[in-house]
């Protein structure tokens, strides 16, 4: 199993507007082997996530999957699973710790952006092609991880994260994704916006 | 078993002289079990790695050892393995996988730096302390690990080691640092030195 896991650094909010950027980290697993790790720097709620992730993802074919951390990255930087699946046939799982909750997202988008429709279209898009699956993946955890699924039959998905998830509700290409994408955006980004001034 | 490992990141050496920074990254395993990453800039041929890597490895106490690879990070910027040991009494691994070469360090030294004694001691520390011992860590491979130790003896070195060697010749902790270190400077420091024109 090659797995690409996907998620990405936190970011300071400024006070009356939200720019800068901070880091999509994607990480390649062979099962638990961490094989390849590779980082963009993404804009805040910019549009640029799903081209990033496309660029690197080329690179690290054959894929089994890819499982996003959500759909939204750096703000509302969305990655669009579908776009992703049809570019390079590779199946998308979404896996999620909350449930989620599209007419919040809608409220959200229409209140801060002027494209939000370009922006909840993905959305839209996703929820025609998936339901919003809610498993246990991990035995040892109380709740449950809510997931959905662009190219890939739910069971087999199943199958495959249940494999991958040991501690907690995310498996393994997730979390290891979202550690060291937290350690980059803690560490450098924000002594870079410092030293720029930004 | 709770390892961290220790890896820099590479960096662009100037035409006329080395300056800048790079990340020294810095991952806790609990055996094969990625807990935590760190990062901290360190500055290239600078004296602030051993202080770095100390003031993270506080944070995560109790280890079972401290793995670095190599003991000069970022060009010359030396981890003092004894300094370390004293300070927080975990013991500490070197493992890399060319053969320790004190005179050819001398001589580099000597080369470049007017506080090349100061640098050099630490390499004489260590060789008073431990042998240079060459080992299989993984009998897949051709060639041998050369390690260097304080505070464990070797065979307790040697079987902590073996466990946590999977595929090459380095341990896993150092290998994801490693991957780590190298991901990060590649995507950010290069972009950095770019737009600070450094």
């Amino acid at each position: 199993m090659r797995l690409l896991g996907v998620e990405d650094g936190s970011f300071e909010p400024h006070k009356f507007q939200r720019r800068g950027s901070t880091v999509l980290c994607m990480v390649l697993m062979e099962d638990f082997y961490l094989k390849r790790v590779a980082l963009r720097l993404i804009e805040v709620d910019g549009l640029d996530a799903t081209e990033k992730l496309l660029s690197v993802a080329r690179g690290m074919l054959p894929l089994t999957a890819i499982i996003l951390g959500g759909i939204t990255f750096a703000g509302f930087n969305i990655i669009d699973p579908i776009a992703v699946y049809e570019e390079i046939r590779v199946p998308v799982i979404i896996v999620t710790d909350e449930k989620p909750d599209n007419e919040a997202v809608l409220n959200a988008l229409r209140k801060h952006f002027t494209d939000w429709k370009r922006r909840y279209e993905v959305f839209e898009k996703l929820a025609k092609v998936s339901p919003i699956y809610e498993a246990k993946l991990n035995p040892k955890e109380k709740n449950p991880t809510y997931i959905e699924i662009v190219g890939m039959d739910f069971q087999k998905a199943l199958e495959i994260l249940r494999k991958i998830t040991i501690r907690g509700r995310m498996p393994e290409p997730v979390r290891v994704a979202d550690k060291i994408a937290k350690a980059v955006s803690k560490a450098l980004l924000s002594a870079q916006d410092q030293r720029l001034n930004v």
